[in-house]
């Protein structure tokens, strides 16, 4: 392990040389950055068992740590992993570049011309957990917009990571664009993030991907901007002029679709005049499923359930449970999302359009949905190409972010002499 | 003066007041917020002797504390300058509502309708030196794009914003809306601040607007998103391919336009080819309006001048001070402008297209210009109506940031009882 100082020094010098490769890689035409693509694929392909067997060793030590087993799983190379992150290179070759359009062009009354050019961010920093298939994936989408990247993998999955990574600097190697273009933070020393979460000089933003404590740690403590995404606590509700029948698809389809990801519903909502005949019907089918279900106290008058406790309106189970309320109105239902909610994904069932309207207006969240269930949410399914996260912050990017939240835009001004104050 | 925790406790409050208030103010009509406008504008004219009247005792209080001449021309109000203030919200009333459009609809393989919606962010947290304007332009723009605000100013103009934004929140209040859309930290206690920028519950964006100072401190200490603005040092760079007499206009509009604005140019580079021919022209006429030259050894060479330090090329003059470097080529000007600059704005004169490309795409400015000064950097220059600020990030918005920076797009998910995984 580095010294505390020699620590700081050595990402110090990974942050210098990730903005040289950037601006390089900034200037290049989108043909190479997708040829590095897939020669990355290929050297990939051609190293798996190398991969595996490193992957194994990392298995090894972590199952001495007794470490959990959704961990275990999560940091576990299978063929098929490997195949979908060669085929996840392939799929980000063939998007569309995101950056170089030119836009929003306009001549002034002063005779300047201002447009807008879409250009990649820079330096892009990507901290996760022990997931190596992240290390492919997030460099694919860094480099195919133009982007270089600094990553810090978990711990458990760091032999995984520097083979992986290796994969990368070699096939981008290929094509001749600098190999530090993707760089792996090669110490497990916890302090390390610290340092990169204060290189503000050379890093233009972070990524954090994983649990909500490790994603909440670095927004707290990062001097360098942060695409984050923290809850998805997201709601159904089930309106009074609902479709019955839908209001029980979406519901059961939103809860049920998968109990893992952000985009499923942990709180139904259902109007009071319908909740008499939706529950018997819905209840017993999230029940046949082995769906816990809490439910306030009109809930258990309608159909027999555990309480739920104000705790359950603010959290996010990530599996099978599901907290019920009914409301009285529209109005309450938006005001207790707006309230409990964590401005991710949120549905209304009504087939009344201004109803519909009010609620997709006035609930503050990244996505805002009728008659469809909240596990749309992603940015594939919304035609985005490819999905670097789902921000639930509000400014820069909402919802899920595709190639295009890794760029922004500069004003290009021209003119042929224009002075000012002339 | 309040408690250390009352004053939190006062804080917190306010922030709670101004999201109930968003909330509300998200869902008006734009004829309302314009309403609202034309009536604030109005009640600073009908207020303006009493608003004379308290700037007056700041004045009187500020003097006595032996405050720089610079901050008493800031802290004062004139007549015209009320004016100004009224004028301001009449002008931003004209203004087309930034908040509401639709677009990227589009119908995805699955059947589900995508589209983005512009809303606001909710609630921004302003905090400001000593200039009592600030007070109702900021305001202005919060509530023209929906948004709310907690503003926070300098101690010495307590009294002068006092009473503008009780002005404020008359004018808001005659057109029904709520009066929290306008909140002023009533305290000039510092530690104020600190617990504003840590309000990450209820503030989604701080603005901080003043000196360098002020920015850094809010940037490094705050848990809420910064929208800010910190150094101007920017660049005019005379290509060989310049036409001269556009070299040197350029370049004496650039420095001498106004030199206290943040897009006026610090540093001056010129091709070696052509030093000789134009330093001879251009450094005359800069000491004849009393702008100090600072030269690199080479520019010495060629025209008499004080040697200028390393520093010289990473300081923000702000005042008539210019720096001249000689250089070899377009790459080593741009190379000096990605590493001395600030992001702000950089111009190239040149009359070859290519290379004014070359410079547009590779300086990684919020603006890139060509054959104009970097002096027309500038919100209403560009077209954007108002100015909320020129940002130097790269995420969110760069350069110039009008109401459109004030807001964000939300996802609407639309379909007819579309499952996944159907």
């Amino acid at each position: 392990m580095l010294h505390a100082k020699d620590l700081k020094a050595y990402i110090g010098k990974l942050g210098k040389a990730a903005k040289e490769a950037a601006e390089i890689l900034a200037l290049t035409n989108v043909d190479i950055r997708n040829q590095a693509l897939l020669e990355i694929s290929s050297v990939l392909d051609t190293k798996r068992d190398q991969i595996l067997e490193k992957n194994k060793e990392d298995l090894i030590q972590a199952k001495k740590k007794n470490i959990s087993d959704a961990l275990i799983d999560r940091l576990e190379l299978t063929d098929e992993r490997v195949n979908s992150m060669i085929s996840g290179l392939r799929t980000v070759s063939d998007l569309p570049d995101p950056v170089g359009e030119i836009t929003s062009m306009k001549a002034t009354p002063s005779g300047i011309k201002v447009s807008k050019m879409r250009v990649p961010l820079g330096v892009i920093g990507i901290i996760y957990e022990s997931r190596p298939n992240v290390t492919a994936d997030a460099a694919a989408l860094c480099i195919k917009s133009g982007n270089t990247c600094i990553l810090k993998g978990g711990s458990e999955s760091m032999l995984s990571n520097t083979i992986i990574s290796e994969c990368l600097q070699e096939g981008i190697n290929k094509v001749g664009l600098p190999e530090n273009s993707v760089q792996l933070i090669n110490t497990t020393d916890r302090e390390a993030v610290k340092h990169l979460l204060q290189l503000n000089e050379f890093v233009d933003v972070i990524i954090p991907r994983g649990g909500k404590g490790l994603v909440k740690l670095i927004s707290e403590e990062s001097r360098v901007p942060v695409i984050k995404h923290l809850d998805g606590i997201c709601h159904v509700y089930i309106d009074d002029e609902a479709d019955l029948q839908k209001g029980i698809d979406i519901s059961f389809n939103a809860k049920t679709y998968r109990y893992g990801i952000c985009g499923a519903m942990e709180t139904l909502l259902i109007n009071k005049e319908i909740a008499e005949k939706i529950l018997p019907q819905l209840c017993p089918k999230f029940l046949d499923v082995g769906v816990e279900l809490r439910g306030c106290q009109t809930t258990i008058d309608f159909f027999d359930m555990n309480k739920a406790s104000s705790e359950d309106w603010v959290t996010e189970y990530l599996g099978p449970i599901l907290s019920i309320k009914i409301v009285d109105s529209l109005e309450e239902a938006i005001s207790h999302i707006n309230k409990y909610g964590s401005s991710h994904s949120d549905s209304i069932v009504t087939e009344n359009h201004n109803k519909a309207n009010m609620f997709m207006r006035s609930v503050d969240s990244s996505s805002v949905m009728h008659n469809v269930p909240t596990c749309w949410a992603d940015g594939f399914e919304y035609g985005l190409g490819a999905e670097v996260g789902i921000s639930t912050d509000k400014i820069h990017a909402r919802g899920p972010v595709g190639l295009e939240g890794l760029t922004s835009q500069k004003f290009l001004v021209e003119g042929n002499n224009h002075l000012r104050g002339d």
